[in-house]
């Protein structure tokens, strides 16, 4: 079994009620990154809603940091199953303390018929001529990098460089896992979040960014190969933004959008690692 | 008393609990708004967070159609209560069962700075040059529209001319309540919802689009007078699509994104008006 597949394994308890452990080598810091622990509270959503696999809507409030490196439990709640959705809700519990709160719409995006509408994957370097994301460029230890190879397009790097002009903030480049494993719908709900903020390629690497709201929507189920990423931020006021993401196959098919509303802190009030309420 | 404050108005059963009513003005064809329902249940949020009036972030995932005329309650529940964010879930119900389960994160917008990125709103034909929103246009009664005064932008107008060009559908325009009431947060949830399908730009008037889940972000407090909407689809598949919008105030200001999650029902496959899970 490879590593992600290990990681996101829930275990039923009794009815409604699945247990898991938090990874800590999926972490930003020594803070579990969010995308992984909304993958783990889906992976239990899936389980409670059997009929329907595929994550078409899912949204997750970040309540608390999680606490890397121990047990979790996610209560899972039917709030209505239909023949086309499932639509579940989901808080995943450590120490006692809710971490993060979930509601989602699961379906099947098994027989897909070409889209009608779509965006066309931005035109980056191969992987080969991008930029390894590393902690260094952060000034903080990325356990998670271990786990994920993630390319970042030179010109969008987190580095100081403003890949932007009319007020905007963007970053794009390259997801996989290090270990071989094919990206699925389960992948996306955590490469929507892997990245880093869009806004150090305007602002550097301004520190934590902590998500308040994630949204995400599995648009198709990804082909293998390398999932290409763009994260971009053009609302930025009082001290909250909005970061939009999609992610791309190696067909160029667009799998995922996502949004979230994350807290830029102001770095005179930042608080320590510890304190931060999720890691992007 | 003007008519969305008292058509909103929601009184406290017992703890957690509350009473209103889905009033039938606020109806396309014979369904409630999707707009309409969730500041219903976002209004009952507010009293539950007392703390925080602003929703920051809200998501409702839409489950039945809901019932015009008719009483409902919201049964909430606090999630987590911090210093600046209040994290609620609720559900409306009537008739027994559960129309829209929401999860929201409500705040403080009173203070706000300016913007550090922001997006600007797009330059539409003033309100008198723009074409009144009506039913005839869709082949359905909108009683909405007795409530709310929306002006089409002519070049995106819901009459199958396309404003597209490379793969996106676009509707913009004007709205504002009849009543003369001023726009505020819980107005905004409203007209996240009200304007025409995006898609009606480029397929004309095709029927229900109904809402699977729609995300609000409020941004910002409205300043009196007309908001200007956009609406942007630029990804349809498999029957789905995704619709971000976005409202600015008569200062220019940027006061929330949108993005909603709706089916397009295939015509041969379209239900009667009272199956529709929503309206849009």
């Amino acid at each position: 079994m490879n590593q992600f597949d290990n990681d996101t394994r829930m275990v039923a308890l009794e009815q409604g009620r699945m247990a898991g452990h938090v990874h800590a080598v999926w972490s930003i810091g020594s803070n579990p990154n969010g995308g992984y622990l909304l993958s783990l509270a889906v992976a239990a959503l899936r389980e409670a809603a059997s009929a329907h696999r595929d994550p078409l809507s899912v949204t997750a409030h970040y309540l608390r940091p999680a606490l890397a490196g121990q047990a979790c439990t996610v209560n899972t709640t039917m709030v209505r199953s239909g023949r086309s959705l499932s639509t579940l809700r989901g808080t995943l519990t450590q120490d006692g303390a809710a971490r993060i709160e979930v509601l989602a719409a699961l379906g099947d995006l098994a027989e897909q018929a070409p889209p009608v509408l779509t965006v066309a994957a931005p035109q980056i370097p191969a992987p080969e001529a991008c930029v390894p994301r590393s902690g260094a460029q952060q000034g903080v230890m990325l356990p998670l990098l271990e786990m994920l190879d993630i390319r970042l397009d030179p010109s969008t790097g987190p580095l100081g460089t403003c890949a932007s002009g009319g007020g905007s903030a963007r970053i794009a480049g390259w997801i996989r896992f290090r270990d071989g494993r094919a990206p699925d719908a389960l992948a996306c709900i955590l490469f929507a979040d892997a990245f880093p903020p869009a806004v150090f390629s305007v602002l550097g690497p301004v520190g934590w960014v902590p998500t308040i709201e994630l949204t995400v929507h599995l648009r198709a189920r990804p082909a293998p190969g390398w999932i290409l990423g763009q994260f971009v931020t053009v609302d930025m006021q009082d001290g909250r933004l909005i970061e939009d993401g999609a992610l791309w196959d190696s067909q160029g098919t667009l799998v995922s959008q996502s949004r979230q509303l994350a807290l830029l802190l102001d770095p005179a009030r930042r608080p320590p690692a510890s304190a931060a309420r999720t890691a992007q």
